[in-house]
């Protein structure tokens, strides 16, 4: 079954606004063991929106459109569908009273224009939108087009999502393949193109699963899709062997939420030193739900200040080597260990620029990583470069990296 | 001018990828005074691509393609585009010395499939990417399509953003309208609906402008296009005067800029306590290049021992009134306050949840912020809804807010 989404809005291809839709409905799709072979977003322009709806009639088997079912000038979604398949739109009963009853309840009156919203297709039927005025649309085999479905959605997120899942779910879900299966393996610490060909004897073997490899900062994700779960076992237990270490988690999960799991399986704890990431390494770790189980707090030291009061900082050591050194970062990593009593002190300092400043404490992209641990403290010197925030990322990722192998071998 | 965007890759189909770089290339093109007519995703799928690159050099002048340059086995972007245009790929001498150069730059020795990426589709020039191994294309009037441009550039933003800045732009610009300048004023703190009410004389006075508001968390965004510059003008003064303390800034930035921008200038610092938010709000500062120069520093005390080492928060005043509450939120704030000798001190407790927990320390959805500075301490006491990543977002904005406001009418 070919399947596509059309998005529709022009803020979609000028403004900053995302279509979410789509990702969301990509992921239900694949839930149900489906996928997207395309996905288009196209703009409030008549002619643009009719050429894409016959193009997607000619080579789809189901159209999930988004958008433009509202009740102002630019929403026309329903009326172009109606023409390119050669039917009239009709005031619909049950559409006009469940938009009556809609207004009455917030004690609202509609405005002639939410009348349109109540006009319905020949031929096709009305999905119910229990929280919007704009119902959505059904159209199972249009004159024309046997086998083709059409789905009409609203634009507003929770609206469309409602429907979905209460309405068009149930109509697709005996469409459905096979339910695929994913498993889902994220590698952190080594550059995509190695984990590619140490894995490439396992694509070669596994051939007939389905391989994705995505790559981001200094993490990468392997994505395999099979409706075999034995198959999938297969491969995972295959590419837990070959990646070893350097896997960081098998399933849902990114490595903040790894090292956090992996802290609290062995009841250890942590507490932060952050200069150049600012912060950045115990936000994240905040975002896990329960994070305060591995995570005792951190300290944000950008002044000399900051890091004599808040990590108990030795300002002599300070004035001896530096606020980006080796020795300021390892009793940064040390001193809030000791302050906050936690298995592991992680400390970051650095300059992620942007511009050099002669007077600055280092060259732009110098970074020190410190881990202080029961067993001593080690100090990492990557060199970056890109942008502040690049930098900034790369440094939270690396030092999540370095606390989690050796929070592995302890 | 007719463009397109199209982004490659699976994950943009089935996982909660976002294509954000068509997102950004469109407000790019904006401000050229250039649009996408449509966007399209299409998988790593061999027959797909190479429907839709056939389609799209039908119906555009411009092509932007995004993705699938990399050096595994599931990029094959270039390889396709010249099937489809019937040329062959050649090794390029100049892209196999950069991503030499790039790899020896970082004491890493490529792998034998990085070498893929050297290839160019012949009648194509390169387009040097400085941060990455993978060049993009720039193909003007193809054989068999002329007039038209493909412009090939890698999927990871970062580098696609400074591929398109340095090198793209320069080639597009002679081509452009008559370009658009670009009002844009950020609001924080008050509703969308309001924000739409109280410019809605301004925008009938000005209507003749291209008028658009983007709502966001606890921020709404006024942009205004023209190629008219005193119109843009006029419409500046008369927004200023309207928006009063409302308005955050004018130009680019966002809520975290406008606060540094606005202690920096007064000679006034900041001091951060964080519980509920956990490092956000220092860390979506020290994102912002110069926040030293107003940031002291910050404590993310998720733990009674956090808040008491390292805010000097007395245990008995915490004993007595919870960790979520007001007298605890203001003794946060004055506490980190006096210990980095800040004008201001901000903090944040709260539950984000998820679920409720009976022994918590408050329901899901409490939430405090307390400023303290020279005049003494206030507190807010917002009750949040929604995921517990909103809440905390909310929550960061509220507090800037606050902070922001406070430190305009001292």
């Amino acid at each position: 079954m070919r399947i596509e989404a059309i998005a529709i809005g022009t803020e979609l291809l000028t403004t900053d606004r995302v279509d979410t839709n789509s990702v969301w409905l990509g992921q239900e799709l694949a839930s149900l063991g489906l996928a997207f072979s395309r996905k288009t977003a196209v703009g409030d322009d008549r002619g643009a929106m009719k050429a894409l709806f016959r193009e997607a009639l000619d080579r789809s088997d189901l159209i999930l459109c988004t958008g433009g079912l509202g009740p102002t000038f630019d929403d026309f979604t329903k009326e172009l569908w109606a023409e390119v398949l050669g039917v009239a739109l009709k005031e619909h009963a049950g559409a006009k009273a469940n938009l009556l009853a809609f207004f009455e309840s917030r004690g609202r009156t509609p405005s002639p224009s939410n009348f349109k919203q109540a006009l319905v297709p020949e031929g096709a039927e009305v999905l119910a939108n229990p929280i919007g005025t704009a119902p959505g649309i059904w159209w199972e085999s249009p004159s024309g087009f046997p086998g083709r479905r059409v789905v009409l959605m609203p634009g507003v997120p929770q609206e469309m999502k409602r429907m979905w899942t209460e309405q068009v779910v149930p109509r697709l879900a005996p469409l459905a393949e096979r339910p695929l299966k994913t498993l889902r393996m994220l590698v952190s610490g080594v550059p995509e193109s190695v984990v590619d060909e140490r894995t490439k004897g396992l694509r070669d073997k596994h051939a007939h699963l389905d391989w994705t490899i995505l790559a981001s900062l200094m993490q990468v994700e392997l994505i395999v899709r099979s409706p075999d779960a034995a198959a999938l076992e297969a491969a995972r237990s295959d590419l837990t062997a070959v990646l070893g270490e350097d896997l960081a988690l098998c399933g849902e999960g990114n490595l903040e939420s790894a090292v956090l799991d992996l802290l609290t399986k062995k009841g250890e704890t942590l507490a932060l030193a952050e200069s150049m990431t600012g912060g950045l390494i115990t936000a994240r770790l905040t975002a896990i739900p329960g994070a305060s189980r591995a995570l005792k707090g951190g300290v944000v030291v950008y002044t000399a200040e900051a890091k004599a009061v808040l990590a108990g900082l030795d300002t002599e050591l300070l004035k001896a080597h530096g606020t980006v050194s080796e020795a300021t970062t390892c009793a940064l990593a040390e001193g809030v260990r000791a302050k906050l009593a936690a298995t592991w002190g992680l400390a970051v300092t650095g300059n992620a620029g942007p511009g050099e400043d002669p007077a600055g404490p280092a060259p732009v992209g110098t970074t020190f990583i410190a881990l202080a641990g029961p067993k001593g403290t080690v100090c990492q010197h990557p060199i970056q470069a890109g942008s502040r925030a690049d930098m900034q990322l790369r440094a939270v990722m690396h030092g999540l990296d370095l606390l989690r192998r050796a929070a592995l071998i302890r």
